[in-house]
């Protein structure tokens, strides 16, 4: 059986089952960002994500955005911890025909983003692969978060709301290259509301959402009609699109409508909408949302 | 100018250069890996690391050992620094005809490596290529080091003498896939001796001695006669072939001898061999080793 059988998510499972983990890990695979001990005020996060030509850009995406991208999707998964980027290491593959230019501005994307954020790029690895191979750009990051206080997928309560950030949907239309991840957001949500659970959405509401339901031992519902949609966007935009890199959370009802009514204080450009709820039942089925080794 | 006209290191010279550092980065890019403060007792290193089909490894490799391989070279560089390896992430980029038992059986050779060296996998990141792509390994990892101890290439000594462990040359008949990283012996070298300055040899003795004279400011004399070459290798395949993964370090002459002396009642199996010395004249100048974007 190959992995396009196979499928994305029971690919991980299967890989990730037997991996004995040593004493100092806190959260092992699974989440968006694996936690480590590390002192007595902080833990250390741990993550890392690629992107690849022709699967997340274009032979013609200005190397600028696509560094942005690279370093932004990881920033995204600190922020889905409630926690902040601290160093990045650079893992770039390409073939030997690629121009000096294009790695120099590649890096001048990731660079703005480390400044935009406050981190470090600390060093890297390059390798060459085979002529008119896709060009491959993995980032692996640490970050921090203070101690016993990151947010998991995995805590999600029966009765919980569950909000997203933003709008969703349309992400190929050029935000999947420009976007700003939700640190400030998440950072603000966990000091004031402490989420119960928490992910960013990067392969779309119809297949994350699933996920933190899942890791939750939880069932969801969700209203589709309440999902926020980008401009030109359809709700099955909304559910399958991906890499909207939204925030997903989940809130106990009593805390909700109190987020409700100050959220708009504090980010009257970001609507947060409720979607629906966690519940003991059978999550409803959705189609959709990207899956790597079986694209639509 | 593409990258195969440039070359590698001052392909990567050139994307560094202008890289800010946090206040809290002790080393930053150029070494075998980077150095952050973590807490009172210890730094934290960190690193990554990749290897691409058909150019560190053949389709028909056996998967565990292309596993293990994956996970030593990041444990080698937790070695050279004088540090352990503490926590790893995997990122793996496969087209979507891969068998998933040849997945299954990858991640039971970087297991095995991690269970071997005491520390754990904790995450990673999965993505498809295109069909016929490369299968693509990254590995980043987190170690730790005693504060201010780690050892690193840039501190070499004018008069220093230059040690290797072990033999070199011919890597590639097996040794690149099934190699042991001398973390035990940097260990060691690094609480009794405090090498100067230390790196693990990856892309063979005339790649890498002018890499760590460079990051020292140095020169070097290197009697090549003197070089330890494998069984069926030549000096020439001793200073070019690379994927050796053995300890090239340097010591000041007064702590040679002694060194000398002692080394071969705790590690009789291994040898160790003086090949020259650092010198502020300029560097003879060698040919060989291993470029990624210039093969030879």
């Amino acid at each position: 059986m190959n992995v396009s059988d196979l499928g994305e998510d029971p690919l991980i499972q299967r890989i990730t089952a037997g991996l004995p983990q040593q004493a100092n890990v806190i959260v092992g695979p699974g989440d968006d960002c694996a936690v480590i001990e590390r002192n007595h005020t902080h833990d250390s996060l741990l993550k890392t994500d690629c992107i690849v030509e022709h699967v997340h850009f274009l032979p013609d995406t200005e190397a600028e955005r696509i560094g942005w991208k690279a370093v932004a999707r990881v920033v995204s998964d600190f922020a889905a911890m409630g926690g902040l980027p601290e160093s990045l290491l650079v893992t770039l593959v390409i073939p030997p025909e690629t121009e000096t230019s294009w790695v120099e501005s590649l890096y001048s994307g990731m660079q703005c983003c480390a400044e935009f954020y406050g981190f470090s790029i600390v060093g890297g690895e390059t390798s060459s692969t085979t002529s008119s191979s896709p060009a491959m750009i993995s980032i692996a990051g640490t970050g921090l978060v203070e101690k016993g206080q990151a947010i998991l997928r995995s805590t999600a309560q029966d009765g919980d709301q569950i909000f997203v950030t933003g709008k969703l949907g349309g992400s190929i239309q050029g935000k999947h290259l420009d976007f700003h991840p939700r640190i400030e957001q998440a950072r603000w949500l966990a000091e004031h509301f402490r989420p119960s659970a928490m992910m960013d959405l990067s392969d779309g509401v119809a297949k994350d959402l699933p996920r933190l339901a899942q890791a939750s031992k939880l069932g969801f519902q969700l209203d589709t009609a309440k999902l926020p949609c980008s401009d030109g966007s359809t709700t099955e935009n909304a559910l399958s699109d991906g890499e909207d890199f939204e925030l997903l959370f989940t809130l106990s009802a009593e805390h909700a409508e109190h987020l409700a009514t100050i959220w708009h204080q504090h980010y009257p450009d970001i609507p947060l909408t409720c979607v629906g709820y966690m519940t003991r039942d059978e999550s409803q089925e959705l189609h959709g949302g990207w899956d790597h080794f079986k694209p639509a």
